[in-house]
């Protein structure tokens, strides 16, 4: 087995050949990593937590590119623009390999995205990955969930419940699925956020089911919505819209502006309710992933 | 027991107050946080395990006290301002009491230091805290480990040992002790940073270790140290170089600074070794804490 040492050597060069574009003064090493850039600095957490968010038994490769993509898919929500990401890991692990290959997983995201991994902490404990994202605005203006207004149209970018097919079907041993990259190996919708930072008037990501996470958004701006389940694309059935895990950017934007890019599934109405209309007959719940109330 | 969303709400205004001059222009509630403030930002993140870090059967109002102390340790180390704060709890507790006590513990520090905290993550599984923090320099410098310089001398603050005392005392049910607090509510030394500032060469925080954190000082300033074991103030015995969790600041400091206030425990040499001397006979390896190889 590697000493701690050698753990935190695996990671720490990620990312370094981007540290002067993303303004990293002071890298991994000392007690805390530097950051300088254009205020100002745009932050998320996300936990990965083993048999919860992915099967232990995953390819640590995967394992790694999915605990970074997920927390950035927050930096997509909001249209910006990702800059650099600390990693936090406690795995009971004891195979050199599985770490080798983790660092791997973490790099090719790190890579595909040019960020730079800023610091973080290895710790021996249940598994556990907890990923924090810097980003910077692309824009003057950042994508928030609190401003939808009444009339706008909701949208989303890509079929629903792929993801939750995904992870299905890798629990099931078909592992010839295509949908199972979906599901573990997300791709952070950051250029989707960029494109739509002048257009949508709110915006969230899809992590915990289509209908849930848009709640936030009505919640949020304080308004209702009418939801068209027919026009919804749809993977295994209408109950894909409680399924967690796709991370598309779920947005408004006001109805003057055409757009035939993206699926429109609602509008945005009074109230606080959202009301689901069907002519083929849909019918289903509003659920979405609660950690605590979901047994 | 609490939803999700009921969770979020026990914490999700701690230190609200001082958002204007911590800079928070974006609080909990979206995708991610803005932090605006003065450039550069400092960052650091560090994991709180269950049985590792802590006892699982500690008081919660500890926990969260002290998983915030500790990465608020780093800052000190770097002699930075506290600013914020990001909060990622995995646990599997069904007890509303037992989040309701960890928050009051995470708002007892926010109070203590006037911290904001700017967002995190919830999710149930094995109990494990990852607190981010970030701060700004007090100065134009910051401390780093990597300045010491041949002819420093070598510093601590406190009496070492003590909190492995107090850990030791907790676990045995010697709860009278007066070590428990130097264990469950250690003092991040913040004001110690900032006092050091512009007379410090290097230092570190001994979260590890004296020993073990020291050598990360001479590593990254490639010297050597003579340390007089007869100079440490101790708690049970010349082992305790080799106790964790302190977090008092190792600092170096030119000769030429006369200091009374600290004390003096070593020298910093040429070469690359640490040479330990002692009139009383001590005898001691340099262990420190491996995560990985301490079993």
């Amino acid at each position: 087995m590697l000493s701690e040492f050698e753990l935190i050597n695996l990671f720490r060069d990620i990312g370094s050949e981007y540290y002067e574009q993303n303004g990293i003064v002071l890298s991994p090493g000392d007690d805390c990593a530097i950051i300088d850039l254009p205020k100002p600095l745009i932050i998320s957490v996300d936990a990965s937590v083993a048999d919860i968010h992915f099967p232990s038994n995953a390819n640590p490769i995967d394992i790694g590119y999915r605990s970074v993509a997920v927390a950035l898919s927050d930096l997509a929500a909001m249209g910006c623009f990702p800059r650099a990401f600390s990693l936090s890991v406690t795995s009971p692990i004891n195979d050199k390999e599985w770490y080798i290959n983790l660092s791997k997983g973490v790099k090719e995201i790190a890579d595909e995205f040019e960020i730079s991994l800023i610091g973080g902490d290895i710790t021996k404990g249940p598994l556990n990955l907890n990923v924090i994202v810097y980003g910077t605005p692309y824009d003057s203006k950042v994508l928030k969930r609190s401003s939808a207004k009444i009339g706008d149209n909701i949208y989303i970018s890509s079929q629903i419940g792929r993801a939750k097919k995904g992870l299905s079907d890798f629990v099931n041993g078909d592992l010839e699925s295509e949908f199972i990259k979906d599901y573990l190996r997300p791709l952070p919708k950051i250029k989707l956020g960029k494109d739509i930072i002048n257009l949508a008037s709110a915006c969230i990501d899809t992590s915990d089911g289509l209908l849930a996470d848009l709640k936030n958004i009505l919640k949020s701006s304080e308004v209702g919505a009418i939801i068209f389940l027919d026009d919804i694309p749809i993977t295994s059935g209408i109950e894909d819209i409680n399924a967690g895990d796709d991370y598309d950017l779920c947005f408004t934007m006001p109805s003057n502006i055409p757009n035939n890019d993206f699926y429109k599934i609602g509008e945005v109405i009074e109230g606080t309710e959202i009301k689901l209309v069907s002519d083929k007959g849909y019918d289903v719940d509003i659920k979405g992933f609660d950690h605590f109330n979901n047994e």
